[in-house]
C-alpha cells in the first residue's frame, strides 16, 4: 500500500518546483475543471489526503478553507504539518485493516458500508486524478508538465 | 492489486457511457494536453494496459496507430479483445512478483532495473491520471465528468 503513497509524495514535491518557476498569478488564475486553479488543486490534494486519515482515526477533520493557504509557501507548509500523521498512518497498514468497516452517512440519512481498503485506495487515485488535470493546464500555459510516470523511480527495489 | 484494476475497468466502462452521449467530432477534437483527444485517450489507455502485460510476458507488443481505431465502438471492441489476456495476468498476480526486476534498455544504450511491482503500479496509474485529463476536457465541453470515487463502487466488501 505505501508504495503509492510514496509515488504521490514525490510527485507532489516535482510539482511543487514546477510552481516555483511559475507566476503566482498564473497558479491562482482561474481554469476550467476540477478544484478551479493549479494551487487550490494542490492545496486540495494535502487536505484531501491528511482529511481521510483523520476520518478512519475518529478525529476532527480539517476545515479551513483556500483563503487562508493561497501562496505556494503556504501550502507546502501545510504538507509539512500534516505529512508525519499521514506517513505514521500509511507505514502502520497492515492487510487485515482492508476490509475493516468504514460507516459513511449519506445525505439521505442512510449510513452506507464501505471499506478502510478502499478509502485508502480512494486516496491514492484522488492525487492522481488531480494531477492528470495538473497535466493539462500545464500545456495551457505552454509549459511541460512533471511526468506521471511510476516506472523510473526506485519505488521497489529488483530482487537480483 | 487486481481492486484498482477493477476500478480502472469500471471507470473506463462508464467513460465509454459518457462518449456515447457525446457528438464523435467532439470526442475526436484536437484538445490541449495528453494524447491529444478525448477519443484517443481511451484508445492510449487500452492499447498501454495490454502492451505493458505483453512485454511483462516477453511477448509481442501492440503497435498500430490510432487511425485504425478511430471510433467509439472501434476503442470498445479492442478493449474486449484485449480484456481477457490483462485479466488473466492481472488475477494471477500474487506479492513474490513484486520485486521481479524488469530490464528495461535505455535510449543511452544502458539497461534499468525496474520491477513488475512497479510496472504494474504504473499501469493503474496511467490510466487515473489520463481519465483526470478527460474531466478538464468534460467541462470544457460542458459535461459533467465521471467520478473518479473508488468509495462506493464495492470494490472490498466489508468485513461485518
Amino acid at each position: 500500500m505505501e508504495v503509492m503513497f510514496r509515488y504521490n509524495w514525490m510527485v507532489r514535491e516535482q510539482w511543487y518546483q514546477w510552481c516555483e518557476e511559475v507566476a503566482e498569478a498564473e497558479l491562482l488564475r482561474r481554469r476550467t475543471g476540477g478544484v478551479g486553479s493549479i494551487l487550490q488543486t494542490l492545496f486540495h490534494v494535502v487536505d484531501v489526503e491528511w482529511s481521510w486519515v483523520r476520518v478512519l482515526q475518529g478525529k476532527p477533520d480539517f476545515q479551513e478553507s483556500f483563503d487562508g493557504y493561497s501562496t505556494l509557501e503556504k501550502v507546502r507548509q501545510l504538507d509539512r504539518e500534516f505529512r508525519p500523521e499521514v506517513e505514521s498512518f500509511v507505514y502502520a497498514w497492515n492487510d487485515s485493516l482492508e476490509s475493516h468497516p468504514f460507516h459513511d452517512p449519506q445525505p439521505d440519512g442512510t449510513v452506507a458500508v464501505d471499506t478502510w481498503g478502499e478509502v485508502m485506495r480512494h486516496m491514492i487515485a484522488h492525487q492522481i486524478h488531480h494531477m492528470g488535470q495538473l497535466s493539462v493546464w500545464s500545456r495551457e500555459i505552454g509549459k511541460k508538465p512533471v511526468s506521471a510516470n511510476v516506472i523510473g523511480k526506485g519505488l521497489i527495489p529488483p530482487n537480483l
